[in-house]
């Protein structure tokens, strides 16, 4: 017999879920409210309730913090920029320590303003995250390299498979690993064999789960939950544990014709259910 | 100097990109009004116009027919279904063969209905290649597998990367080979080394352009004019021609809200030089 109520102590809550409605401190309420073990947000939100008040808040509770959303963004087209995003990045390491968080989530960034380049891109986030790696292992601070689905290739992450984004941790060394979201990496006939790489590897250090729907509708706001979609998460959710990683499953899920709209009890109690029974 | 004359000669309009207000005899005598080399059909607007008299027009003028659009999706629920796809493909490599088409595209299928199966859904359109691929041969007509963008995975085509497509290929044997399309693949960090892959093996039957919008609004119908999105058009095309790919750049443009909607004399004479300028 499954343990029911031990699942819900290793499902997170990434705070964009439910973002339209509630700030940090509601969906850390709401997240010990619905028993939910952990959670993930994003550094507007800590930004908005203050730094050292979310620390406060989050260490009142018991629960994990399974990443900060994010650093990365790495490529611009000048010097100063690509500092900007390198200083930006630091920041970014110290604020997830401060929160006790298990990593920092990088979204690398795409291709620059008026560049063609996705190369040149990926060799610019190659170089930045190198240049934020010695601060982020003295802190102890995990990168977790996060590879988007290719629909962001130009405008969010020029990391999009999963082997590319190892093949990355690889050249980078100790201190970086990735995360796994299903919504970016369901379709890859890679998929397996690249989560057994990474599980060989210890880069598992993150999995975040949503839905993909029949028909999408827009390129970035209409993820579905979990169990709504195509995507076979029991397949994949095995192949993540047979890698080794034994942390959260944590919900990211943008929907703002759908769950963004509903009360955010109503979102987490479904995202409780579905983790139950068809994560 | 180039000869800008002979470069449209080797341009081809896939007609999906006027299909809103011309049928294929009104694309025919714009292609051949543009001094545009080939033409690229599908089999609603052939069966439209009859495809006797479709091979008949085409036969009058010099332009080459770069491909049908398309066989495939082979994936279906039953046996029954499956079947049906079969017997589909079989006439549409018969129309294929009536119209001189140099090759038939495949756009292999996504997921049954209710499946959330895509390992099961390729091995689906495997077994459904494999099963004309006689009949192909038979009729000297290529099978041109394009894998589609992974955002199309669940709904349209479960063949995603040129990888992907090349391993079906190797699988499959002689008669089969691939439709390179920048839209779908300008992401992936392979894509030189599987192009140069594509050449060696002689299977680059088919090359397909636009551009990538950034934003892109739609995930079906925002496709752009070459040049103007974030496609290194140039890049790509080079190393399709370091393949050993001699034959037309077809354009294929789906995009309701912009080109579909313009005068189709504007969108052919718009191809004709963005092709002699930026492809």
């Amino acid at each position: 017999m499954r343990d029911l109520s031990a699942d819900a102590r290793l499902l997170s809550l990434n705070t964009a879920t439910i973002r339209e409605r509630w700030g940090l401190a509601e969906a850390i309420d709401g997240c010990v409210r619905h028993g939910i073990g952990g959670i993930s947000p994003w550094r507007d939100q800590v930004a908005a309730l203050g730094l050292d008040e979310a620390a406060r808040r989050l260490a009142d509770t018991d629960l994990a913090v399974t990443g900060l959303c994010r650093g990365g963004m790495f490529p611009a087209a000048d010097a100063a920029g690509r500092q900007a995003a390198i200083d930006d990045n630091r920041r970014a390491i110290d604020e997830a320590v401060a929160l006790g968080a298990q990593c920092l989530v990088l979204v690398v960034g795409g291709l620059p303003e008026g560049s063609k380049d996705i190369a040149g891109a990926r060799d610019q986030v190659r170089d930045g995250i190198a240049a934020v790696l010695d601060h982020a292992r003295a802190s102890a601070m995990p990168l977790a390299i996060e590879p988007l689905h290719p629909m962001y290739a130009a405008d969010r992450a020029c990391v999009n498979t999963l082997g590319q984004a190892l093949d990355l941790c690889d050249v980078l060394g100790d201190g970086v690993g990735v995360a796994v979201d299903v919504y970016h990496v369901w379709w890859d006939p890679d998929l397996e064999s690249q989560i057994a790489r990474a599980g060989r590897g210890g880069r598992l250090l993150a999995y975040h789960v949503c839905d993909w729907l029949v028909p999408t509708t827009d390129l970035l706001l209409d993820r579905g939950m979990m169990g709504d979609g195509v995507i076979d998460l029991k397949a994949i959710r095995a192949w993540v544990e047979a890698g080794g990683y034994g942390g959260h499953c944590e919900v990211e899920i943008f929907s703002a014709a759908n769950w963004w709209k509903r009360d955010p009890d109503e979102v987490l109690a479904t995202c409780v259910e579905r983790h139950r029974t068809v994560v």
